[in-house]
């Protein structure tokens, strides 16, 4: 590999392989090498999880959010997804000139809207500005700290385990696809953009037996099953019936030759919950705005290879792996 | 305003009117208010300093640094000039499509080498690629934490305090400058790029009364001075005929049209140190590698309307104020 290509950036196996190869290697450590959404370290006797993330979404604003709201999201998701409750975040933002002020101002208000509703304090800043032409319209990059109140990791994953996320899949990425400019297919789908702490915290407060959560952002739950299995050493099966998705998704999907699991997610998290307490965890998620169309779509397995298989409508089953391309450029 | 212009991102007086009315106004909280370079917070009985940064430097190597070891050392001295020990970074890359995977690799394993040198972990990262033509070649953010080991501050400042810098001014932008495509003037410039978190400690370690520290970076010695009389009320004198600068980078200066002080550095730190204490700081200082040049450049005054001095080499005295336009971009 000697340049760069999209995919690289795709969540797929080349920035898996870029991660590992390059990053991993260049700053080992033991925090990084867990390649886990935030890194945990521990100081002073408490346990901190410790995550950044840049935004570079195209459009800016789109059904559902916007690249500010994205931002606080992403940082909280990413907190939330180590059992972290997220208290403080940074922000950075690359502003082209020329930008409208007032462009910046909605993208500023939304961030500091989300930030409050969650009950986080965005604590320091930066600003850039590089001249028109050199950086399209604002890029933002959001660091996050949180105190983490439950320790969950791939190490703690069982075969028999269960798999539920906490709703319908693919409604980012297709609605950032939909609001492209040229783009004139009508759909009521929107960005399931989301803070989602609160839905995390309902399940940690529960008690139940939560082993993992990850958030199938950029490559969908494809991208991010595969890295679990390979990460924690087991197999996993999914069962496509139990997939929920808009027909409105599925439909659009289709029409784009595209595979919903392979296409980001921003409001939606991926639970790895003992099987005795996969019911109450479903229970608890269905009650809970952002987990009412929750489904258990899949469990962990002892099958040897570090394998994910996907149990198909028509009751096949074939290996999901990872999208190797990136299918829609600048979800996030 | 309603458009974002380069002297927005200069460090400037835009830049200084941006954060207040827009940034510190709709994300308002304790932390952010107090605009330090790292935002203090306290959590389980410790105190931590958190800031975050972006780099967009052009072009990305440079005489005595590229953009990674810029990102890391940037990172290391928002942290040291609160007088927080550097712990661990986050690192945000944006990259164009199609850089060259060396490029990459080069800016990784520099950043790599300074992390380690300056014993800090880079524990968490993110890399997104965009469309060729979106930004330019690779932006950096870093995101870093320290414990705080002495509690400095705007509010410690005290009429009488001396200022000390340590070394030569300008370095950083003019290598820049010359370094730009075009530009054919030889010069055996280098940028004073360096970590400071080792000259902060010796500083500390020693017991001097340090009330204040601030890197002169963007907008150079003139914004830092101007912000910091403003936010602790206290005008401030600055004595042109000690001002360390490099006979090349003043002749450069004079042939550009530009003010030094207005030059941004990365590798300088400007202390207020106690009356009683400033010459026994001085001296530590010039002990250090990064510090040989180290001097007394100027004093806080009780002067009536938190205005900064200039005592000129011929012996008069003229107000200076923000550097208000950018005199060169994307310098960091």
């Amino acid at each position: 590999m000697n340049n760069i290509t999209l995919s690289y950036g795709s969540g797929g196996s080349l920035t898996h392989k870029l991660v590992v190869e390059l990053f991993a290697s260049a700053f080992k450590n033991e925090y990084l090498d867990k390649l886990d959404d935030s890194a945990i370290f521990r100081l002073k006797g408490a346990e901190y999880a410790y995550t950044t993330d840049s935004f570079v979404v195209d459009p800016i604003f789109f059904p559902g959010g916007d690249i500010g709201k994205l931002a606080v999201c992403g940082a909280i998701n990413d907190l939330a997804s180590c059992g972290a409750q997220p208290m403080y975040l940074t922000t950075g933002f690359i502003l082209e000139e020329g930008l409208s002020f007032d462009i910046l101002k909605r993208v500023v208000f939304s961030m500091a809207r989300e930030a409050r509703k969650q009950n986080v304090s965005i604590v320091a800043g930066d600003t850039k500005v590089v001249p028109k032409g050199k950086v399209d319209k604002i890029f933002i990059n959001t660091s996050g700290i949180g105190i983490v109140k439950k320790r969950v990791g791939l190490s703690l994953i069982r075969p028999g385990d269960k798999i539920i996320i906490n709703g319908n899949i693919g409604m980012h990425g297709l609605s950032i696809l939909l609001s492209r400019e040229g783009f004139s297919y009508k759909s009521t789908l929107e960005s399931d953009c989301n803070s989602l702490w609160g839905i995390v915290k309902s399940l940690l407060n529960s008690n139940v037996e939560v082993h993992f959560m990850r958030d199938p952002t950029r490559g969908g739950v494809s991208a991010v099953v595969n890295e679990i299995s390979i990460g924690s050493g087991c197999s996993i099966s999914l069962f496509e019936d139990n997939i929920p998705i808009k027909p409105s998704a599925r439909h659009l999907s289709e029409i784009l030759g595209l595979e919903p699991l392979d296409i980001a997610n921003e409001g939606k998290m991926l639970f790895f919950i003992g099987a005795r307490d996969a019911a109450k965890a479903l229970g608890i998620l269905k009650k809970t705005p952002l987990g009412r169309d929750a489904a258990m779509i899949g469990e962990v397995t002892s099958e040897a290879g570090s394998k994910v298989y996907l149990h198909t409508l028509v009751g096949g089953r074939k290996i999901l792996g990872f999208p190797v391309t990136e299918p829609i450029p600048r979800i996030c």
